[in-house]
């Protein structure tokens, strides 16, 4: 029991030109579950590593699809899903098979998009999201008044993450390596921009905030930011590693998280399990859905592609020079229609 | 308003030369406080740091008399302090100080020694206890049937981690470089022993275990075993640092960190707060004093010597020959009586 549909696949690891759009099945959905009709979906650096070969899909998951997040219209209910009604507008995160124009997942991994959102939009919010919701919140538990340090804060993650400290009453501080991106968030209403030059940021970031520290730091870069991490984490700091942009090894300061007490954090959402995933959501649907209907919070896309650029989605990406999100959109030519 | 005591203090940072008997003042116990008279007290690597010039006390704390711990009589009571009497036998952890003949102490950091201990059994328990306690169950969350790894199994704080972990339905592995600690260890009923050849314990722990790993790690040694310890951290594991016997800097792999999800934490006892430290021996007198009262948790004391062999006894310390705790003990002569 399953339906044609369109997907990106990728023909085996490589550059973007292993990149492809072809037919695959996807199946019905099953008790407790949804099948979405995906318009469109966020790119992810982890897409990226996954068509080099190095971030293979977990089990259960298409092998091959990419894709970790999508936004769609709900287009088939399975028995005992009665959260959501044919043609609700819903968004997610998936362990993979995102880049595709129906997805399958449980009712309670779906968020409601918010009302007059464009898809483009909302395909840019549910993995930034819920990872810095994830990291500096359900994990990092960051307190009122406490100080996150947000790496790559140009990012995806990064700023729907200072945006979310912001509106929570927290103090954001973010680095980045590029000046313009770092312009950029302070036009946004970033509080606190450090340009880690040459990868050094204690001093800068200690210019900001004090030296007290990060309460909570939202670590995508690993190895090439250990040292400078615990030297400004905070006595009791929580430091979250969700990304190692600059490295998977590196040499770790013990005797500073000692002292300090501090606690290192590996975080990835995609493993986690059904249960797990739907507390996410749940958390991030009562706490921070409700600042992106009020406009506390907004999506950032750097730009809006057809799925049929998707090589070009994965070179820009490559090249470090965007800024948010890329998006990518379910057309009537990638349709093949 | 002080009262004339006797205390090991050191003169300089440097050998255990530095160590002598020493007239010094004792304040008497404000409100809530008691005043303890000191009958013996456990030595730690730590008074050995300290004794270098590596670990200064933390502020509030005597700066020049070593001692992380005592077991004596409550020799005087301080107002709103209701909890004990005068010539109750009480035990406990201080910041500093421990090697004196009289503690002031918050009547929520003592506990009451067992009946029938010596007081140089109860001296070896405080610390050792507390931070196995702490490190494995307060902040590791050892859960029925998880496992526990325990390096330097032979010390003070592994055979307290060791029998806690076995007499609470947990899994204990520890590790020595030494097979006759082992050997001992496995005499007093540890499951399971792994010779750390060189350093390396990945293999043995997996044969112990099974390749799903530990749940949490307790770890003394730092730097030299990162490596070994990524690997051999379950899913979702904890590894709880609290010392840096093998050097305070080395190469963490954050790619197994990361998948696993696991989470590193720094812990230290001496600088905790009031407040943290009463609610941790309250949760060590819930949980584990029944264990000592009732037997399943025995005190493993290497050596007791009087107070006047204080340098021989940091000494033997950094021999590393102890199994458990060397324990000092007031003797007239070192009363200088």
């Amino acid at each position: 029991m399953s339906i044609s549909a369109r997907a990106v696949c990728i023909r085996e690891p490589g550059g973007p030109e292993v990149l492809h759009l072809d037919d695959v099945e996807v199946r019905d959905p099953e008790a407790g579950e949804v099948r979405v009709r995906v318009e469109a979906s966020g790119l992810n650096r982890a897409d990226v590593l996954q068509r080099k070969g190095f971030y293979p899909a977990p089990p259960g998951v298409a092998a091959d699809i990419p894709g970790l997040e999508y936004a769609g219209v709900v287009e088939s209910v399975g028995a005992d899903a009665g959260r959501w009604s044919v043609g609700d507008r819903v968004m997610g995160i998936v362990g993979g098979g995102g880049m595709c124009t129906h997805v399958v997942v449980h009712e309670t991994e779906a968020l409601a998009i918010p009302e007059g959102w464009s898809m483009s939009d909302a395909a840019a919010v549910p993995e930034a999201g819920l990872t810095a919701f994830d990291a500096i919140y359900a994990q990092g538990r960051l307190g009122p008044g406490e100080t996150a340090l947000i790496h790559s804060v140009g990012s995806g993650v990064g700023t729907a993450a200072f945006q979310m400290v912001q509106a929570l009453g927290g103090v954001a501080v973010g680095t980045s390596r590029t000046q313009w991106k770092l312009d950029r968030c302070v036009e946004m209403g970033l509080q606190h921009a450090v340009l880690a030059q040459d990868g050094a940021f204690v001093d800068g970031v200690r210019a900001a905030v004090g030296k007290s520290g990060a309460h909570v730091i939202l670590d995508t870069v690993g190895a090439a930011y250990l040292s400078d991490n615990a030297r400004v984490l905070a006595h009791r700091g929580r430091w979250v590693v969700i990304g190692l942009l600059g490295g998977a090894k590196g040499t770790l300061p013990l005797g500073p998280i000692l002292a300090k007490r501090g606690t290192l954090m590996g975080s990835v959402l995609r493993s986690r399990s059904l249960e797990e995933k739907a507390a996410l959501v749940a958390g991030y649907d009562d706490y921070i859905l409700p600042l992106l209907r009020g406009g506390q919070i907004r999506p950032v896309v750097d730009e809006v592609l057809p799925m049929t650029a998707v090589q070009r989605a994965h070179e820009r990406m490559e090249e470090n020079s965007t800024f948010g999100k890329i998006v990518l959109q379910w057309t009537e030519e990638s349709l093949g229609g």
